[in-house]
């Protein structure tokens, strides 16, 4: 009494309007193109969706980053996420290369969010049932999502780079604080076990946040330092390492992280801060009002594509990363 | 074994960033202040917060109402009550007087979200136990949230301020499209039986949107209108209707609304459009740059106070609202 | 190391025992048969059901419709999901021609249960991944179920046997109360445009429910009246506005709705109230009792069949009607 | 910064209309009154509800017996529940003395509901924090319920009625089938260890549900038969276990119950069947159709009464079943 | 746009620690490998897993039985579950031969844990969508689970095996103790309709735990007795019964249990007891220390093997066990 | 009709078997005395608890510290947690003063679980509504909970009896790896802004968990170094950091942390590692085996008396922190 017929997937790709760029790049590489939609902003700021193809039984793929104004772009995806359940495909992924809000993974003291968990519980509300995401702040996020997360890492395009163009003879991996050695690790380890140094920050216990001096631990003189973090944000942290690591002697300093948020005024820093160069990915857009001179950015495009593809095709995402992913 | 003391219960209210001026107001009525916080946004958007007083145990009331830019403030609140349920608050009320995305309460279309819904969720995954609101575009919107509503309505006092200024003997009540003629008949029965009109809007079932013809079913002619509407956004549909009434013969025209939203050039548009009057409440913010010379603004904070404390105390609301809330 | 095979999908039909012959109907313009079943009553009240096949890894579609006895047929279909859910169908959709408790889709007054999203979550919870439904009493209800709702829509065909019987020269589409004149525009727009009008009734805002007046809004003074309902239940409402209209000089008054419930005395009353034809469709069982001369009855189950077919193979629903759906 | 006042708990009874005597008789041994309702059922058998009196904040008891038609009473409890959610109640029990559905406890054969399973998934999907029910037909149905459930026993009432009317000298406790042997077990046990039987059905066990063969096992000759059984619906297992005893040379047979379903042909057979004594308790509605000469009818409103009490005041019900509630 | 391929499952199989010698013949008579994995546990106990290959979009099966030391190899089956489902498996069903804590399935007495429901839930919070399971101490544990839950009988095998053995002309069906009555008449049914007997234990009422009396119900004198029990855990219930069984004139007794836990001194007591032969299944690991010369094994893993086939092609299970499963 | 009375809370303290000392010590704290219970093994290992005083309406406070068999006292505060649930405890409280499988709480590499969530989302499924815990692996574990999360700190009272005992002149805080470095600053804050340093370990990239050496980072020649770590396991990590402090010069170690699991050969390799002094806390049993010459223990149970407290009050447990809990 049955009605039997071959099962078939189908990989749908959609893209919100926070960094069109990337997806379009990422779609080339695919070769899927983003489903087209209709998107618009109401007079008092609510969001409109609708998608232009049947999106029924589909495997779709939603692309948003989330750079300034983040809360829209976070709206967005979680709308068009909506859209794509009461449309009835078969699964969603939300691919995040920035998560939002990943600063915000613990309370930091008392009566305070925990955002971070908050975004992937939205996620999961929305209708998400999975995530690809690339270089969280810590990767403790992965965590927070009630079921499978792709973590994607920049680390092994952002040291090869480096070691192209700088070697690994004399070279020492910093970490701006103490929150990002751990990660500095792995980078000294892909540096043929350079040696490490990070900024250690003395606060007045009594005075909340307030710095009272940076230090460098380790020795950085006459070392080429690579300056590691995970994001820029305003580049004042960044910047303000180059500049303790001068102070200690070291050599030429360079600057590598994935996430290049570069809020104003972090052009002009990163610019005049001493940094011979300044390496950042596509996971953001990085509009030519945030490009400088020594900036170099390389794309993230072609993994993300074939990260889609193994999810696509239940291939092993594991193996692009040397088995941490 | 057991060491026993009686339960208290603390009312503590909060106020997100969107609105302050009504949640002082509501706090000036129910004597009870609101509680301090750090709020603020990070150069990339992120909004944090943190409460400056412990709300262990408490009874809280969170006020956010949305006007542009809506998504910040939705994520506001949600941050705030994630804060406040990770800092083991008793029980959290969401107070939104304007709930956001009411208009997109069902698909108008295929493949649309249902983005009312999808807030009703969010409220509930952040931790939201109940929701308190203002004027529903739809009733059925309260059916969203798996949870109490208490739905209020400005119906009352706006009502109350037309008797008084323009008396019921030669009034229509006038509904400016097809969708609002149900709340226009409570209108009616609330000004003693006074007849009623809307305006017909046609369209060609072939192209989506494009309106052909706007017409007043009903006699108007002579009347003093009472234009009524949930909300004015841009002014369009509302000044359109003016006009239309003006053609067919209408005397003075009036319009009340509850959410004053007036984004740009609402404010314009209602000056010029030939009202006499228009009333609306202060459910959302109505800054220097959206007043004009002929608009009247109720205040809701009594019967928002009287509310928070009727829920507090395990009173009636529907009390207040002659059984309907 | 694994076993590998192409995966498959069965389309497997299910009917509760409230409405046999749309089933059937459906099951032969579909060509699949009801998987046949064991289903009673015990002596108490208690029902019984018991599939005669292996339901494993089915993709299933259980149609039920809700006539009186309703609660007996709301059990029945909530305990065939559930024993499809054990059973290890792969996806289960229900389709609910006439969605019960539609009506009750707010609270209309204080301390009233919204039914209408309590019978989605009871739908939910036995197991519906999907729900298929016809001419929801308001849009909103979609929006109550967290997951698919395909809503399909009967005012097709029904206006298009009134264009061919009456034509669309002297149509004004009438609404018998002002929560319908949202979807009576529908079907202006559908009639080439066609004038409104509305039944406004007044009532006492201190004595509930009771009605005062009725006054028809808009002119229908020789016009051939389309009067239009989402369902007809003892048909009062109904009857009486067929007489309100002809005491304002309207012309023929033609009946159209898609959900003839036809409670006792609707048959009698219809009859006699009036009006030249009733036009209903077959989403409820219309026994003999409760037919009468001048009623006529177009069949869903074409359309049915056509949406289950699109649903099981991923194609377009909304394109069945229009976009609309 | 905080409004703080002391907690106060209301205890509110609220009752279906399925049996109005046991909840009234409740209500007098509690000294609560029933809250008033509005409760009546539409032409199409929708049913309809509304609470006269705020139940914001209380502590809520919801009677609902469940006879035939039983699921028009499990709606009516589910719809009852809901808008005692909706209207902010703190808590909600519902108390269903005969819980429904409890012989679908598992899958018998294949392709089978769990439908008890079901019933306590429906519970919480409303609303219900908790349940007190009387005498399960299995115990294990507690562990369907995510959450507390308070189980009551009639057999200690039951058994204090045989000590005092027939002794415990020449007693023998008959179970009418195999399944309830353990429940026997306890009656052997309050009836100072008398000695047990029960009546073995032997079947073929490739045609289902046929019996081949009723045989006693143990000896009961010359005993004074307590044939004991958690329901008796239609009365046919029971009276044929009468006839058995009464062939293998029992004496008196005494038929202990704790809920009196008496379908039709109940009355009669069991006025027939030889039994000397029919012991019954009002956990459901006995009318006068049910009953027949020899019927016993025990109330279990004192005990309903006392475990209210004592969930209200956080006292134990389990020393009100010697520990095993 | 979209990317169209033919869909594929792929059946993936994995073995906890607790029997490997059950899943490796399982494996064999599937001919599906166990996916290679790193298990070990740490100094302080806690246990790491990691599989060697990609589980990306699999059909997982995962087998563990629950022997002593048991939370261990709960917990195990719960990460090996929560490891599959952050791996992207597409199904997961676990198969647990005996299910743990299957004893506790309902309060015996107030205060008590219902564990059989707990671990229902453990599993289903760690990611299973279903469960395969062998011969449930009480079938309602079905229920516990809120999604699929195969059952399969050992007792056709057992039973076949008795028959093959002893005949059926001289054998009465024996429970050692009140709560498996039940299952005894399904036995009895297999042996041809044979007699039933079984231990009826005294309690005082008013001294929890403590037995005053075993009385053999049912005629047994002269019978090849076969003596029933799901499990078998330090024999002294069963052997009791041997013991009982002896003294009321039995003949030959033959126990047949399905899963032997063996606890020490089982093996002491079984062996020394008077039972002619003891017959169990491998549903647990039987190490040398747990064997007697009078025990006989026999594997389910050829059933299990079958089972799992049915579930991944979407065959029917109930087929195998006659309609009960 | 209402029955009103005031409301009360009762704080019930309820411990499981893992680490009664520790229990007792709060209980005598807090003057409120633990709750008597019967906890017992089966011989299969299944556990089994029952509460000998109702827990009905408390507010019910579960200790359980987790050292080896640590799956053991998983599942013992589980089926724990459950029985309160079912026991109608009003609300219940797990702390676990050392979180279990905090290490795993990330994904390392692919194809792993994240044990920390799973117990997280095990907890809350047993029915926990809050936690309470000392000195989380990481932070973000805060995050794996639904709730909230009350996390207490060791540090403060480690650091005053390092202050009291040595001074603040010449101490460097030393992190033992990359991952603690963060923590290391806190100490450093501390302890007047003492310098760091921390042990930077290199790898392979190609070979998994080879370390290829150990570098001291930082300067220590002639400091007394402390040596700090959330919790020592069985040595290894923190004997070898000793090793290479004193070949980079360092003058004392004293060796610092909260949680002391101390699995063989802990005790051994730390009484002869070269360390001065070994400071613990008592989160963790510390048996006469794991004590050793050079060993100090502060106890924690008055800061979790005083927690319990400030909960059970609606106090503020982030001012017992200096904000930071």
């Amino acid at each position: 009494m049955k009605w039997t017929t071959d099962a078939q997937k189908n990989l749908m790709l959609f893209s919100g309007r926070a960094h069109p760029e990337l997806a379009e790049a990422v779609s080339e590489h695919l070769g899927v193109k983003i489903t087209p939609q209709t998107a618009r902003d109401f007079a008092n700021g609510e969001i409109f969706v609708r998608f232009e193809e049947s999106v029924r039984g589909s495997d779709a793929f939603v692309m948003q980053s989330c750079p300034a104004p983040m809360n829209e772009w976070i709206m967005e995806v979680l709308i068009m996420i909506d859209a794509l359940k009461r449309g009835s495909a078969k699964r969603i992924t939300a691919i995040l290369p920035f998560y939002p809000y990943a600063r915000q993974d613990k309370k930091h003291r008392g009566r305070e969010p925990i955002s971070a968990r908050l975004i992937a519980d939205l996620l999961k509300t929305a209708g998400a049932d999975r995530i690809i995401t690339v270089d969280l702040h810590t990767d403790q996020i992965q965590g927070f999502f009630d079921g499978p997360v792709d973590h994607m890492h920049a680390q092994g395009q952002l040291a090869e780079y480096v070691r192209e163009h700088y070697g690994t003879e004399n070279i020492c991996v910093v970490s701006p604080d103490a929150g990002r050695v751990k990660v500095g690790e792995k980078w000294a380890d892909a540096l043929d076990g350079a040696p490490m140094a990070f900024v250690h920050k003395t606060r007045d216990p009594d005075v909340p946040n307030e710095i009272k001096s940076n230090r460098v631990v380790g020795d950085v003189a006459g070392k080429t330092c690579v300056l590691i973090d995970d994001m820029i944000d305003t580049g004042g942290t960044i910047a303000g390492a180059v500049t303790v690591l001068k102070e200690a002697g070291a050599g030429d300093v360079i600057i590598a992280t994935t996430h290049g948020v570069f809020s104003d005024p972090a052009a002009e820093r990163l610019a005049k801060c001493g940094a011979k160069e300044v390496i950042a990915t596509d996971t953001l857009p990085i509009g030519p009002e945030k490009q400088f001179e020594n900036l170099t950015v390389l794309s993230m495009a072609p993994l993300l594509a074939q990260t889609i593809r193994e999810v696509f095709e239940n291939g092993s995402v594991t193996s692009l990363f040397n088995g941490s992913a």
